[in-house]
């Protein structure tokens, strides 16, 4: 791919903001990016080989990019890995500018399984597993997903019975409804599978535990263990989605993975964590990691959809053979700029976002800063970035592909895989509903051990009329208001005299809207329980505020997050000064219309709540579109700057 | 497929709905209805076979469905045909249910090759052609599209120059930006080719014309014409797209499809239509039935999407092993609902408009009414339609497959197949966005041998002072307002005081949108053109507007169409009542909720434009919540009536 030379701006320093960008972890990503381009050809072949060899393909790169140490940096040195795990984060991210069912296939092996060896089992498991699993040798999978519980955890049917006289587990699927679904590395190439079941010992329930179980010996499904191949999906076809049954399958006492509980060989449960919610949320906490990856990973599928769809932007004319000299380019036009720019913006404020919960995750689970604050506050914040994430993704792959018309239905114009590939991750490591309800749910209690608790009817049951009292005190208008002047000049009228480039101006918008959508959340629960009307009802009529309310919560952090880091930055040039100075104006525009396109999308609340008048709308919508101008030259710059290999973007007649 | 009876209603008569749904067309429906059952086999076969044998299989159907009579309805009874228009548009979107290779590949054949032959031809080519082109014996292929003009016709690059001596064409692709691409039938099957060329007789370009090109002879390529696969693309394997290059190609004088323009053996060119502009609009404007057919068809593959969706969300419950009785149906879920029911609603008023424009398809081409006023609205209509139409079976298909989660993403749950296949019918038969600005400019002007002029740069340049001020003085706040009071109680304050539900109110409200959108832009292309700057960046800056001007309109049309449609109904029963009266209410409920989430979707426009208080839009999103629940009981019987062949809709673990 060449760049035409007449669209790049010296307004912008590329390599400067790809090194912005990439921040600690360049060196990581730029591996990544060797590998991309060494296995290219990876991107043909997910077209052209059948489901089998496809497979089979992904499988053997897997293996390749693992003896480069990019899939490996999570885990602990001493066994072969990266003792990273903030750079595994940013590799796998890296990854997914390339095909996405090598990335899923990479998370199903080193973030799922391995991660759940890694956090959940101790040192007998890892001596046993790691070494093997970090060179792709051991191939194994995640089986907690069942086909009648896909968001209910807790309640899943798989039941491991602890048999004393034999020291060993029987583990058994109850009915068809508690089979394991939708298991990726299950169908085709997993020895080992990680089995999520309900520990029964002595004739007591102990909750949701994880084993180790072979699934697999010498290729052959192991006694009493069924496998079916889920078969042929929308997309990620190199990935091997299977159903698993357990009849009756033994494993030994030490298969459980027994970091958080155990049971003693005479069949003793113990644990260091008394209360069993508790313990089960400890547990599923540790694989956070999991949406931390996929949001990342989909915030990178929507920068090469991005890319292509710029490119041919400036390349393409809507008329070639108009008669007059002032044709113009694509992207020329306000309506295509309308199209691509904010999506361009908010994909540059999701990046900062992610740079954010990444850096928790690894300070967490580094140790560095780990307590149960830390700790709910990044499973909220990972649920959040992931949902928006993913939408995102999807959202922004569609219209780029109508934005480069037919060509862009052309698999070789990538959109095919895009498309398909990306569009299951708004629905797993999560439903994003499901997510946005957990963290709707922690802006209104203040119980971290809850917070796992998917069930959404125990939502309204728990938030009992206490917290959500709190939560109405805290976000009454007035206390809003109060808040908001200390930040902004004009007293009473700021939200009419400030300037809509102001971040204060910005950030008070999103921060109120947050605020007292959840207020009003709160009083509809308040009115429903003080109705004592049924739990489920009164959840079914609030759902929506839910959502809306975790959707703000989010579009905050993620707005705060652009903010903050345009403020670290040294202040020292305007757009068309060139040289490093402009990349912070740069970057400013984009904040400004990630920032202002987010309220213009929401104007109809800020309306209906009195924080915008009918005036002031039409002025933010015409600043949108003079913004979209200033950043129409440097658009092809601020998409390079992603540094995505450019046999990445195939498209040859788009961009090339 | 068996249904749940205990989420049938007896509010609703299916069959009945069924009956009122198919209208006249109810024969040619079920015919279509009977073969998609018949080879229901072709969805598991897009799958699993490679794309040659695919191809394959979709051309064997062809010819089988051809054999029923369905394919073939819109030609003279005298060479084989139906001889019913509406019919034959009625076929192809019944044929939307099933596999959308077969779908467009019938689009291929018989309305854009079979329709150009019939209505830019003369009897010489009937009789030629039409015969075994009807049975599919003869395959063709309409070469319009240019890699360098997708959407300017106009200025299309191949050349087709008479050579009197030899009375013949010499047809040739100048340039590789004038090479035919994304043809379907052309990779593989396609015998003949409509060309579309610019003619040049004696050195004179006479514009652009279509000629019968043999592309193909004894399955090789014919002298002088090269053929490229398009290859693979991101669904639609089985129809055979190619690109097409002629050098030097000769065809007879004879080949010229001479309805609207002759070449005398000497070489005198002569056409019956003195304007240039006006004969070409008029040969493209034959061609409506393309847009007509798509836009159908998109509607239909949207219903397939949201009848596998609602039978899930009436099958499916979100916790179902929540401890307690209450446990909920995900369709008893408020943002379920919200997700589903307005899609649904709108899907139903889409139906209705689809009804009104193939009425006027078929009374334009029947030459029952056939003047230039109503070609000139079937045109606007269908090119308003087509992008409605299509735009919401993107969005609906999406929303379905993410409302039934992991589930949605596998293949054998159709998603996969619908996504991916539907996902052009924005961009072909005309781009989405260009469709709505010729709409626009329709609205603007009064110059019906205009509209089809496809260059934005145009558009302004044409929108001289005088039709602009005819706009500004016809859409005054004042007149409207005069106008709306006519219709509307509550003098100034109709739109505070009319009843949410009362149709006449929500019509004044999509109206008074309309004209004063269109009023708006009237002015802005005044001022530009007063102030003498570049036509290019004026439209530029305009170009949000004209879009959204031309959506209102639409939309305006739709929901008149769907009163419309009540309002003929026989006003007999309530929801409850059992028996057919109760199919007009639950027909009122979905007409409200397309009204009223029409309304609140842009309701932050009414409230910039004094036509919405917050109190009233809070009052309009209650209201939609209210007719969400009243409509949820009636929700499979709704997406009953539509009668899809259960096989259609596979998903045995979805619907079973």
């Amino acid at each position: 791919m060449i760049n035409d030379a007449s669209q790049s701006s010296d307004a912008v320093d590329v390599q400067a903001l790809t090194a912005l960008l990439d921040g600690e972890y360049a060196e990581i990503r730029d591996l990544v990016r060797t590998n991309l381009a060494a296995h290219a050809s990876v991107l043909e072949e997910a077209e052209e080989l059948g489901i089998d060899a496809f497979r089979e393909r992904v499988r053997e790169l897997t293996v390749e990019l693992a003896a480069t140490g990019q899939t490996g940096m999570g885990f602990p040195k001493e066994y072969g890995g990266g003792g990273d795990i903030g750079a595994s984060i940013a590799a796998f991210e890296t990854l997914a500018y390339g095909d996405l069912s090598l990335l899923v296939k990479v998370g199903v092996q080193f973030g799922l399984f391995g991660g759940a060896i890694l956090h959940l089992g101790t040192e007998r498991h890892h001596r046993a597993h790691l070494p093997d699993l970090i060179t792709g040798k051991l191939m194994g999978c995640f089986a907690m997903t069942e086909t009648g519980h896909g968001s209910n955890v807790q309640a899943l049917g798989t039941v491991a019975t602890y048999d004393a006289p034999s020291q060993e587990f029987v583990i058994t699927t109850h009915g068809d409804a508690a089979r394991k679904d939708y298991i990726g590395n299950a169908a085709r190439h997993a020895e080992l599978a990680v089995v999520f079941a309900q520990l029964e010992v002595d004739g007591k329930r102990e909750g949701v535990h994880a084993f180790v179980v072979p699934i697999r010996v010498d290729g052959a499904p192991a006694p009493g263990v069924r496998i079916e191949d889920a078969g042929r999906k929308m997309g990620l076809n190199g990935v091997d989605n299977g159903r698993l049954w357990f009849d009756g399958v033994r494993v030994p006492r030490e298969a459980l993975l027994n970091r958080f509980a155990d049971v003693t060989p005479d069949g003793a449960y113990e644990s260091p964590i008394e209360n069993p919610g508790r313990r089960f949320f400890t547990m599923l906490g540790t694989l956070v990691q999991g949406r931390v990856s996929v949001g990342g990973g989909a915030i990178n599928a929507a920068k090469v959809a991005l890319a292509i769809a710029t490119k041919y932007a400036v390349r393409r004319r809507q008329f070639e053979a108009a008669s007059d000299g002032a044709e113009q380019l694509l992207l020329d036009y306000g309506m295509h700029q309308r199209r691509l720019l904010p999506l361009l913006a908010r994909t540059y404020a999701l990046h900062f976002a992610q740079d954010v919960v990444r850096t928790q995750l690894h300070e967490v689970f580094s140790g560095n800063q780990d307590d149960e604050q830390a700790r709910r506050e990044l499973e909220a914040r990972a649920a959040g970035t992931k949902a928006l994430g993913t939408w995102h993704a999807t959202r922004t792959i569609q219209e780029c592909r109508e934005a480069c018309g037919g060509a862009g239905y052309l698999a070789v114009n990538r959109f095919a895989a895009l498309k398909a590939d990306s569009d299951v991750f708004t629905t797993f490591e999560g439903d994003n509903h499901v997510l946005l309800q957990l963290v709707a749910k922690g802006l209104l209690t203040n119980y971290a051990h809850e917070f796992e608790d998917l069930d959404q009817l125990g939502m309204v049951r728990f938030v009992t009329g206490q917290a959500v009292e709190t939560v109405i005190e805290r976000t009454s208008v007035h206390k809003l208001l109060e808040r908001v002047r200390d930040l902004l000049p004009g007293g009473d009228d700021w939200d009419q005299e400030a300037g809509l480039l102001d971040p204060d101006y910005q950030l008070a918008m999103v921060r109120f809207r947050e605020e007292h959508m959840l207020a009003g959340l709160a009083r509809r629960l308040k009115r429903g329980l003080d109705e004592k009307r049924d739990p489920g009802v009164v959840f079914s009529h609030v759902q929506d505020h839910v959502i809306a309310v975790a959707r703000a919560h989010v579009e905050r952090l993620v707005l705060e997050a652009f903010v903050d880091k345009l403020r670290t930055l040294p202040d020292d040039g305007d757009v068309g000064d060139g040289g490093d100075g402009g990349n912070k104006a740069a970057l400013g525009l984009l904040c400004d219309l990630f920032a202002l396109s987010t309220i213009e999308s929401d104007r109809a609340w800020f309306m209906e709540h009195g924080r915008l008048t009918v005036q002031r709308s039409k002025a933010i919508s015409r600043e949108i579109n003079n913004l979209c101008r200033k950043i129409r030259p440097l658009a092809v710059d601020l998409v390079d700057a992603w540094g995505i290999p450019s046999a990445m973007l195939r498209s040859p007649d788009l961009v090339g």
